[in-house]
């Protein structure tokens, strides 16, 4: 943990340059908030026409600060910040938040200011916050060091770390009325010096936070964002709402996987990979974090739906089904007491309906009954207006056992007037509540999703596999860049990594092609020799099913006439002979080096058509055995491996070692740009591939 | 429209049959309701004890009860209910809403009851809402006949008709501070007599509903349902939470089309064919009935993004992409004109950014340009708390432009506390907010889909197929019942639907192959002849290449035998005999019939892998060309048809001929239970089933 970074978290004394006294003005509104927040340490507050301001005398200028001072908040105009930033630096404080703004966001002169406060932050040792920010808010501490009007967000267990300010300010107004509250938030503005990735280590270790919501529209270091978080989703959960995502629109590529990665593949895979779970609406990432923050993780996906009516049964069971949960079945002994417990036209089969008449009691005994199951793995309890009994009266009877649970119990309180009082009252107890019971199963399978990272093994070591990467390297050192490789290098690289190709023989003449054919032995594919032509087939340039010399050498003079009319600029040297691979199951791996996150490994269905079926999933290198399995589960190519129907199983563990060895070299060898095996043809015993390109 | 159901929605005078004077009972719910709730007509009210209640004299009996009365509603216990109704009939009402429950929701026993007052009801020509239902109301006329507590909901336009009564109940306590109101809200329950698709008609010709909302549990016949909601879709739209999704899990089926056809497929293919929405979450359905009662629809789904600050716009275009929008490319007018007007660092480019400083005038105006661009179709206008101004001097300067436009405008309104008042604003207006981007962005998708839907020509009268009902009904009729049709009937099925096939022979002995294999031509497929047997690659029983009347005799002797170890229960004919087509793109057709809707078509890749690939999509027959085409659009294996790299276009035309045929062939011949086409070769020219199955 970087205490260079303490001071914004525990600061013993805080001075805001650019205090005001016109209340219209952004240097007013942080004064005001930090002394009325009720801060402990030191404020101090300067301006350089002095006067007073809620009964504080103002400093003319930061050297006259007296201690203890070790926080600067800023709000002065753009040009003139450099110079403040050096008065506080040499006043000998090395944190500040810059709320103001004018640098980098509004174009090349700004960004040049903001090069040169950076300078400043780097002369003085000065950790910044900013500019262009709202600045943080810790409500525990507490410590309000923005200008928001009154009244601050209500204090709780989500921290919020958030790239843009407008949205912060608009989520600090929205929590006023949801029923959670925040620990700390932290606008980051332009992120000159300090990043998200630089405080999560600080946010996680806040006993007060209990999980964590990131509003993100891009990462600065993407490597780095993964291992933070990664340190800390094992402890804590993040959930991240990761913007932007309709530039990464798909480019044009050559390579099949270069054309289905776009960016946002790598931020999946990277929060994969870190254990951060991703939203991707505003309202989604709250549910999931207040329920993170507050609810017991389920030992499973089985859950039980308890209600006093149908229809709200119905939807709630819909809800789990579609997102991946399943409906308990209950045991005999449970539905036996329900039975005992309820009238004969209620179902005591989930969903479990009591009917209108349930009393407070009998939702509080169905309950304990669906809690004791050990069938059950978590509740979804749906909470229409009951139409005898107050709702408030039902959540009473409710609110011990849920707290007392070692499952989740997760409400939708259906209603707005009726359940008013009765939403206050789980909200008292923390327990969160959701308008509609879709909303709360969608969030009980995050809770079940974040169970089920808690439980994954540590992951293990790289496994032992040989590679010599000293000769895949040499290999590329020698290799031009910007280019597909040869096939002879291709080769070389697929044997340093141990990954089993078919032997693959150069003819330069139709003769040579027809005793090359003679050697490998038949059935052949004949395929044109060309780095500029990646996709062969495109062009003719493949014949399959080649079975004398004879139809090789004729093959050769197919081949390379129809790759030279269709592309008669690329450079052709012959036509590669290969062994033909029947009988095995053809898949795609793939490989491209994404700018944040570095070497983004593809599995999936191969062939020509797998841009149209888009049946692939993608993973960060490197990949352990369990990772590459997982990743080929995730797709039908993967699940085909197993068998189905008329296709015989084939040898997954040689497709889980190839996507091992791949995702290795990608690693290791940076130089590496883009690979594609296309396809990988995974047999009854082993996997060879077949067509291999790499690009550095 | 049918006119006996006019009193429910119309009553000259209205009996509450079991009012009470005790607060808790429902009878006096009802009753007060009924006189506090502004209803003009006569009011009654019948209880055996007589008294009075809320200053009104009771009766004894209905019979007692004077003109004018056609409407009655019942509040008794369920074993007396039928003499009840026996006792409104003899009074001469011919409308009824029976708010008991203790009928068929219980078990047998009620649901005797049940039938016996469908038996009065029929004596007597009673129309019966009900029983176990909260009754209906009517905000314009007004009416309620529901014991709801108050306060009713808030007066508005949309209608909404309800499975379930809890349901029913939760909705109407939420809708209360939600910002927009019902004109009429039924009740259905038990649905005895009267069902959701009885009272479509008189709905939508309320001038007070601009939109439907149906919570349905199922249909009772789903082809009257698709005819009713198809005539009222063109005029007002129709949003649908279909629910009991989880019920219909994927059964054991013998062809791939039975596989992959849930009970939800044939349900989506309705609501698509109806013009009917459907909503998979209870805010879905009422963001979108909301905006569809109040706003613009769309040219078209180029959108603008208008706010003040970044992260709100980014967010925004995200949700617009995810919905299946785009962002408009403004005019350049547009973008010269919003840079005049706003500062240096904003961005004139879409999504526009007028940054924090923007005034109530600046957000006018600038929508006004927008609004003016015919490159916008429509503009989402997120309004985060504004830093300097009220949100509400905003929504005041934007109103008056959004209610005059005749493009929609759709309202993020993000925040709580400061937004408040803004809400309230429009709210008066009659414009909805949402949340967060996120659901105004869902929600303008499905206006642009209401005016693509309404933009459709009237659907073409059936195409001219030549066809041979008939002779197909003949086929039929001599065909065995709940089994695979043999080879020959359905060559003459597919023949007299004018389906092209590829010739089949059947072979009873090698020599018969052999000899039957020269007549045909080469190259040949051999399969096994079996009715038992639908997946012959299952069980090896098809061997592919068959190039000489030798290897035909063998491929007789393989087959058989494979077929025999693999099933040696099931009956084998011999071999069947077809020349293999090649170079042609494979799909597959299917139909099979649903209980609901009758015939359902599918379309989609074909192969052993369809049920993995799920790359299929649905609709009900018949169909016209243009529907069969939109069908075929929306699979990969149909947008293939146009080309992809190395594979070249096909005959999509003599798909959607085949499509058109097989739907004919389904929809005019009930006889038929299922129907699978895999493949369906699709040729340069034309296109060739080569394996059809037909079941009766």
């Amino acid at each position: 943990m970087d205490s260079s970074l303490t001071p914004f978290f525990d600061p013993q004394g805080i001075v805001v340059i650019g205090a005001s006294s016109s209340p219209e003005k952004l240097g007013y509104g942080v004064a005001r908030n930090l002394l009325k927040g009720g801060y402990e340490g030191a404020i101090h507050l300067v301006n350089p026409k002095d006067g007073t301001l809620f009964g504080i005398p103002m400093q003319r200028s930061v050297a006259e600060v007296p201690d203890p001072v070790d926080l600067a908040v800023v709000i002065v105009p753009a040009a003139v910040a450099p110079q403040t930033l050096r008065e506080v630096g040499q006043r000998g404080i090395h944190a500040a938040i810059l709320t103001s703004s004018g640098f980098r966001e509004t174009g090349p002169q700004g960004a040049a200011l903001e090069e040169e406060l950076l300078g400043v932050c780097r002369a003085f040792d000065i950790r910044l916050i900013g500019p262009n920010c709202i600045g943080l808010l810790d409500t525990h501490l507490p410590l309000d060091t923005t200008f928001l009007a009154p009244p601050p967000p209500p204090s709780g267990d989500i921290a919020f770390l958030s790239h843009s300010g407008a949205f912060c300010a608009a989520i600090i107004d929205w929590s006023r009325w949801q029923g959670f509250g925040f620990s700390r938030l932290i606008s980051l503005g332009n992120q000159a010096d300090v990043t998200e990735t630089d405080l999560l280590a600080h946010i996680a270790s806040d006993p007060h936070t209990r999980s964590i919501v990131l509003y993100l529209e891009g990462l600065k270091d993407g490597r780095r964002f993964l291992q933070e978080a990664a340190r800390v989703t094992p402890r804590k959960p993040i959930v991240a709402l990761k913007v932007g995502r309709f530039e990464s629109g798909q480019k044009a590529a050559a390579s099949h996987t270069g054309a289905l990665a776009g960016a946002e593949a790598a931020f999946d895979a990277a929060f994969e990979k870190a254990g951060v779970l991703r939203a991707l609406t505003v309202e989604e990432a709250f549910d999931w974090a207040q329920a993170l923050a507050a609810c017991r993780l389920p030992r499973g996906r089985r859950m039980a739906v308890l209600t006093n009516a149908g229809g709200p049964g119905v939807i709630a069971a819909d809800s789990l089904e579609d997102h991946g949960l399943s409906l308990a079945a209950l045991g005999t002994t449970t539905i036996r007491a329900l039975q005992e417990l309820l009238p004969p036209a209620a179902s005591p089969n989930n969903p479990v309906d009591m009917l209108a008449s349930a009393s407070p009691a009998d939702y509080a005994n169905c309950l304990r009954l669906l809690l004791d199951d050990p069938q059950v793995d978590g509740v979804l309890l749906v909470l229409p207006p009951p139409p005898i009994y107050p709702a408030e009266e039902v959540a009473d009877a409710l609110i011990p056992l849920i707290r007392a649970a070692d499952k989740p119990v997760l409400v939708a309180l259906m209603g707005a007037h009726l359940v008013q009082t009765a939403a206050r009252h789980f909200e008292r107890s923390h327990i969160p509540t959701f308008p509609f019971p879709e909303r709360a199963a969608a969030t009980l399978a995050r809770l079940a999703e974040r169970a089920e990272f808690l439980a994954k093994p540590e992951a293990e070591s790289q496994p032992a596999i040989q590679v010599d990467a000293g000769a895949a390297a040499a290999i590329l050192e020698a290799a031009p860049r910007g280019q597909w490789l040869e096939a002879e290098a291709v080769d070389q690289l697929m044997s340093a990594y141990g990954i089993p190709t078919a032997p693959v023989k150069l003819a330069h003449s139709a003769d040579e092609a027809a005793s090359l054919a003679e050697e490998l032995g038949f059935p052949l594919v004949i395929k044109v020799a060309s780095p500029d032509i990646p996709h062969k087939s495109d062009v003719g340039g493949l014949v399959l099913g080649v079975t004398s010399p004879e139809s090789a050498a004729e093959a050769f003079r197919t081949v390379s006439q129809r790759a030279r009319t269709a592309r008669p600029e690329a450079h052709i040297q012959g036509v590669h002979l290969q062994r033909q691979v029947s009988e095995g199951q053809e898949v795609i791996l793939g490989v491209v080096r994404d700018p944040q996150f570095g070497a983004l490994v593809m599995f999936g269905s191969g062939g020509v058509e797998v841009e149209g079926l888009k049946d692939v999933a993608f993973a960060l290198a490197p990949l352990t055995p369990v990772e590459a399995e997982s990743l080929i589960g995730r797709t039908w190519a993967g699940k085909k491996l197993d068998g189905f129907r008329n296709i015989p199983p084939a040898d997954k563990a040689a497709a889980v070692d190839v996507l091992v060895r791949l995702a290795a070299l990608a690693y290791e060898q940076p130089a590496i740009t883009e690979i594609e095996i296309n396809p990988l043809s995974v047999l009854k015993q082993g996997a060879v591939a077949i067509d291999v390109r790499i690009k550095c």
